[in-house]
């Protein structure tokens, strides 16, 4: 059973039945494509039976590992960039306490981030925490060659050994990498670091629920299990339900209906900040699985009711090639009313003694009536609660919705060859080996 | 003098010169149509003289009452929405410590921000954040019944007024309003709040340099004075130069360049990610302003290398109709070395002893190049370091660029009739008086 709902209702002043037909005939040879393994970057489809594939003993071990490590160290460090950052982050803070940094509770272990940037000043920054608190970290890269979470391990790595000395420092690195070749597993085993193992056919955005994801949010204290399971749900209802009438497929057949009717940025919502980095996660997974060939909707996101107050001019009335896609959750786990005020100066006493979340419920079902009135067609994807659960049928909901999207927009939703570019020209300004001609050009050009 | 520059290299291979000229044609008269209050919503050009009319005594009495409240607090809590929020965290995370909420220094004041959303979930988790640290807050609204902040608000005076009694509250309170009417006026008279002015004729989205900015700027311990005098100097620099060799005219006449040529999405990008709600305030700056009449560029941002391991692919090869401005940072403050590695396995040794910040710079170059032959125009922004001067200077050059923007677009550059749409839903949904037949109206759309 899952807990996740499509509501398409909102599209429909835009989109007929007609124009949705098209897709609607596509899904079952979609769904066809990608279990039978027939379509582009079919070496990838691993994500497809992670959660149904993963073991009690492969959890259990990751979750003793996290024990650890939560045990001996006040802050931990995710040394990745793009699937082997966006996902775990997502997560964690999705569940975790949105104030938990300034908390500062004794038993509590705090993620912090590195390797997904190139900020000097970050890095600065990063080791005058680090000086302070004890740490450990994980360090994720299938090659280890990749520049930012390499230069970032080189630095943290010498900063650990210098406080904990080599010995100890050993015990505080866990590296998530490839299962038998590359620079990082060569040093791994060099230095006897605990290692995890990146599945060779799960692509980077797709690996959330591999180790690259679930070590750091069992670090961060999330029950990984229930997260598994959330996904192992929306794995087994999809397995069963390759229609039309599938939740997922009535996602992607939405989006692609609209796509074709000039519909061409996507703003995924949602009225809990704490879903923010889920929306990061999702522009990877969309805007890089379909964003190719001069193709693919442009995804953009917003948290709402606060961006109401600075995209929503814009969303109500700016250029018409918009749609929104809202994350909906039913309740919040967590109670609190407005309070009765004596004088009402603030004339809000007409809704004293109401939930918050009333009001913010309130709030999303006007917006979604005020944009559909103003030309941007609405698609609803709600969820009881925000929950390890929910979340992991969420993370496979959106898996499945991008390899169907890609599939139907025809390209493949596996590969991002355009993420080349700019690192072939920054090794040959840099003045990497094998990047001499190359190094020649940019230089006359820059000049 | 000025310490920003513009770069309009990098659009040249996709805008000709009869193209800009269009626009060059207009900027001396636009200039005009600003600083002779000509246009459509002349009423609120009371930001343009902002930096040259503040006086020492009024920086002064901000500065003094932001210690008395940095002494007494641990977390100071910002309440407003839009305008009333953006323009404080973008200058505050710009300049603070990335760390700074995990770093716990005895004599910083940490900022949290409330009333800009209606989360439950969100409300409550800060109250038991609030239950374990002093604090104190500033209330900014001008009329006081604007629902997020005043829903904040009163749930915010209660557990301050328990917590401390009613007379310590009262010290602990500052309100940001109108100067003479409002519910929130009338309260902070009737308590004896220490109350600070917003003008009547600056907008929400250019209140930075108000006490609106100034007073959370302040307490967050960065100097307001170097801000002010940074915006001082563009102030100075623009009134003197109406003319379209200007930098940031340049800007404004580019950005119309690709628009009318079917660049219909503006991505702001940063090498820094202290600069992340720069470009949220930004957002809400040119969206706000230009999103109306079915125009208006669609504003996205992105913070680099981090996304173009998430947003890169889409950029390279996905739908051409973006363009890129990049801020340019020349230096980091702070310095740190990529460190030789005696076995080389990952091969960074060729960049060993660089500074990060030259590689990142590298990346920079490499990418505005890769994106460019991907068919992405580039504008740069260069200012030579992150401080509040140079924010500063920012901060009025994106003003003045989006006034210039706006009239060069020929809609009104500072109202925002659509932000009304999905609160009148909300109120009639709510049961408020006046909204009766919206409300019939609304139920049976939603049945």
């Amino acid at each position: 059973m899952i807990q996740t709902s499509t509501n398409l209702k909102h599209i429909k002043n835009f989109i007929s039945e007609d124009q949705l037909l098209v897709y609607k005939n596509k899904i079952k040879e979609t769904f066809t494509t990608i279990y039978e393994k027939r379509g582009a970057g079919n070496d990838f489809l691993g994500w497809t039976t992670l959660p149904s594939e993963m073991t009690k003993e492969f959890i259990k071990d990751i979750k003793d590992q996290a024990e650890l490590l939560r045990k001996k160290s006040q802050v931990f460090v995710v040394v990745g960039i793009g699937g082997s950052y966006l996902g775990a982050r997502a997560v964690i803070e999705a569940i975790s306490h949105q104030f938990g940094s300034l908390l500062n509770r004794a038993d509590d272990t705090q993620i912090v981030y590195a390797g997904h940037n190139m900020s000097e000043e970050y890095m600065v920054e990063l080791l005058e925490l680090l000086d302070q608190k004890d740490y450990s970290m994980a360090v994720i890269s299938k090659s280890g060659t990749t520049t930012e979470p390499a230069v970032a391990f080189r630095i943290l790595k010498n900063h650990l050994e210098n406080k904990y000395g080599k010995e100890e420092a050993r015990t505080r690195i866990v590296a998530i990498t490839d299962k038998a070749k590359g620079a990082l597993k060569t040093l791994a085993n060099e230095e006897g670091y605990k290692t995890y193992i990146v599945p060779d056919n799960v692509g980077g955005r797709y690996s959330v629920l591999t180790p690259v994801g679930l070590l750091p949010i069992a670090v961060a204290g999330i029950d990984i299990e229930e997260l598994v399971n959330g996904a192992l749900a929306m794995e087994t209802y999809c397995k069963e339900n390759q229609n039309c009438d599938n939740v997922v497929a009535q996602y992607a057949m939405a989006r692609q209906a609209l796509y074709h009717d000039g519909k061409t940025n996507e703003i995924l919502v949602s009225y809990e900040p704490r879903l923010h980095y889920i929306a990061e996660w999702w522009k990877q997974l969309y805007g890089e699985s379909e964003g190719k060939e001069g193709k693919g909707i442009f995804p953009a996101s917003d948290t709402f009711t606060t961006d109401l107050h600075s995209m929503g001019q814009y969303i109500q009335e700016g250029l018409r090639n918009l749609f929104e896609t809202i994350i909906s959750v039913e309740k919040p786990t967590k109670e609190i009313r407005i309070p009765l005020a004596d004088n009402d100066l603030d004339q809000l006493n007409y809704i004293a003694g109401k939930r918050l979340s009333e009001v913010n419920r309130t709030a999303e079902t006007a917006t979604i009536l005020a944009h559909v009135d103003g030309g941007v067609p609405n698609i609803i994807i709600q969820i009881p609660e925000i929950s390890a659960s929910t979340i992991g049928e969420l993370i496979y909901f959106f898996e499945m919705g991008c390899a169907l999207s890609g599939y139907m927009l025809e390209v493949n939703p596996f590969d991002q060859p355009g993420v080349e570019a700019y690192k072939k020209n920054m090794f040959a300004l840099l003045g990497k080996k094998g990047f001499e001609e190359r190094a020649e050009d940019l230089r006359k050009r820059i000049e």
